[in-house]
């Protein structure tokens, strides 16, 4: 594919949201389920988040796509998150894994362990993370030793770039790094989304919301175009809103008002490169 | 009671809260938690939020009335809602029954079929939801097949009326159904409330944080008047909101803005129909 | 020390927060969890938030500081929290501690009950959560019969003083009590810091997000001067922020704004007057 061919599915995949409002399921932390929750609407998608393993299963068919992210684990997680998982397996529905946190407490190391086999059509997280979970499921790339340090990013992309891609030809899906610029892959090309804020350090939940975004687009188009779509209308809509206030409070408004107001148009266009992953 | 009764019910409930700062307490799902709490402040209330069984026992008695909201369950629901439930129905204390999401799990199901003999003072849900509510209890007008699809209204809520009536008549109190016009009866009398926001599907919460508002004033009125003040004021201050907002952040902040403005007059105003159920 | 010598500390303290970007994690209820995560990174922290109680013991030891809420308690918090007190004593770590609703349930009461061990170096709370954790304690100027309505605050700061001056040097750190004005003593000085906003009672999540921004300038200051910063910043954005707007929406939004905007000379410039206890 080259640039026209990926923006004319961008165009698409935002056109179809829009058009059939369709419905991914969350199961994710209570810090920000609503900031996921508001991103999902503004672009047009369904939202519905749930904890117990009966409802993960039942969202896992009923939506087009679905969002796990393992950040503020309860207790009953140990059995909903690999009940979920599997319906989704089983059901052939593609799944967006945030794996945030990786490398704090036993229950999700052992979850983040146990999702290798199904495989995620997107995993989305900052450097660390994709390079701790690289680590984790013992590709290369990765690393054991986490450098994670909270849920901030502490690597830039590029040094996530062999992890990233090493995923992706993992579970034939896409991998995300968020950073600065933003580095989508599915294991052969990889493309850097420009623009966003300085104030997505300064909300919490630009990450996660992004993963539930991504969750939607994953609905109605491939992995990579999915991740790439969900970067390019943060990244624009992030940047717009960054010009138009002058603190983290509105900003957070703003950029609601700018996800939902996008055309498929400006979040195509948004500025992108592209790379040939070197074998 | 004629229009300019009910009007005045209105501007006393409302004055009432002002003046009272009723505690409603709450069990509700964490992605709007947030916002049905700050909506009970924001029109005069005071809000309280718990999990476990004896402190819902305690937000029973120590309440004007309660709201609980069965989305987002967590285990410990299985025990902490009846709980509650029975501590209202021994204290003589009304609640609103929000039944989002009905149809999906077992415990949901299993919790929503109880509350029937507790009879909730106000049932608040989508056409959708209030059909599949009549039908599991077995009530004329309900469907045992339920439509619901997420937590999205996919029927008008006059194809709910039916199922709304006869709830009302089995509990003795009101069922509110939420639509592009609400509608509200005890059994008797059906209001129709016109205004709101196209924004109001583009946010997550706004029926949830309805809900709670409905349970404040529950705390002043009887339950039709309740229900239908709580409409009231969702559909002035929605269409104001939206009026001075192009996009859905803002349209929240703009709207728990105009729900605090609000005055007892210009929600006694807001544009509503009456009509006499016939036998 | 004289007002001179805690204002520039109170300098040190914010600019050293901005500089060193210190992770304060949290167990918070769900309710508030947005708004302290969104006003710790406002002031320049980190924020993470778990549940799991060997997360909790991760926490205890990667903050700086750690700030625990007793609000909408999951039964795992019976493990988690005692289990995070005491990692957070093992490793030498100061913690926040806010007693929201106490007088509400068995395990609540059991909870507070414990921490009087573990000595938390910032207590906050309203007056009456301040009078009925004393009492909890058995400390004088307490009282064994809970005042406490909901989470509203309903005695004065200097009601609670006794009480706040006894644990206080109970504990050997600081207590800071919430109200109009604000009360914070260390047990021989009394600080009381004017501003904030009547918004503070209309919003939800004052209290707690104030708690887990002292948590976070706990990591780089002395009890005694991050209760005192809290308090300063708060009410010196609170008030700026009333000023700004109409309604609890936007107020919220603006405040958000404010706590990012204020500098270190206009934080400690926020009027205080100082007290000594006289014994």
């Amino acid at each position: 594919m080259n640039k026209e061919q990926i923006k004319a599915k961008i165009r698409t995949a935002v056109e179809a949201v829009k058009e059939n409002n369709p419905m991914a399921g969350s199961i994710t932390n209570t810090v920000t389920i609503n900031l996921v929750a508001n991103a999902q609407l503004a672009v047009g998608g369904s939202a519905a988040m749930v904890y117990l393993p009966d409802e993960g299963e039942f969202l896992a068919k009923a939506g087009g796509a679905m969002y796990m992210n393992v950040g503020t684990l309860f207790p009953i997680y140990e059995e909903t998150l690999p009940r979920a998982a599997k319906a989704l397996q089983a059901a052939g529905r593609p799944w967006v894994l945030d794996p945030v946190a990786i490398g704090i407490g036993e229950l999700r190391t052992k979850l983040l362990r146990s999702f290798k086999e199904y495989k995620p059509g997107i995993i989305r997280g900052n450097a660390s993370e994709i390079i701790a979970l690289a680590g984790l499921w013992n590709l290369s790339g990765g690393t054991e030793i986490s450098k994670v340090r909270g849920v901030d990013s502490t690597e830039s992309v590029r040094s996530a770039q062999m992890a990233a891609v090493t995923l992706a030809k993992w579970t034939g899906g896409a991998v995300a790094v968020s950073g600065e610029t933003d580095l989508i892959t599915d294991g052969s090309m990889v493309a850097f989304s420009h623009g966003g804020s300085h104030f997505f350090e300064r909300i919490t939940g630009a990450g996660c919301s992004l993963g539930g975004v991504m969750a939607v687009y994953l609905s109605e188009a491939s992995p990579f175009i999915a991740a790439l779509t969900g970067a390019a209308i943060y990244n624009f809509a992030g940047r717009l809103a960054q010009s138009k206030v002058d603190g983290p409070g509105h900003f957070q408004t703003q950029f609601l008002d700018e996800l939902y107001k996008a055309t498929a148009e400006e979040i195509a266009d948004n500025p992108f490169d592209l790379e040939e992953v070197k074998e």
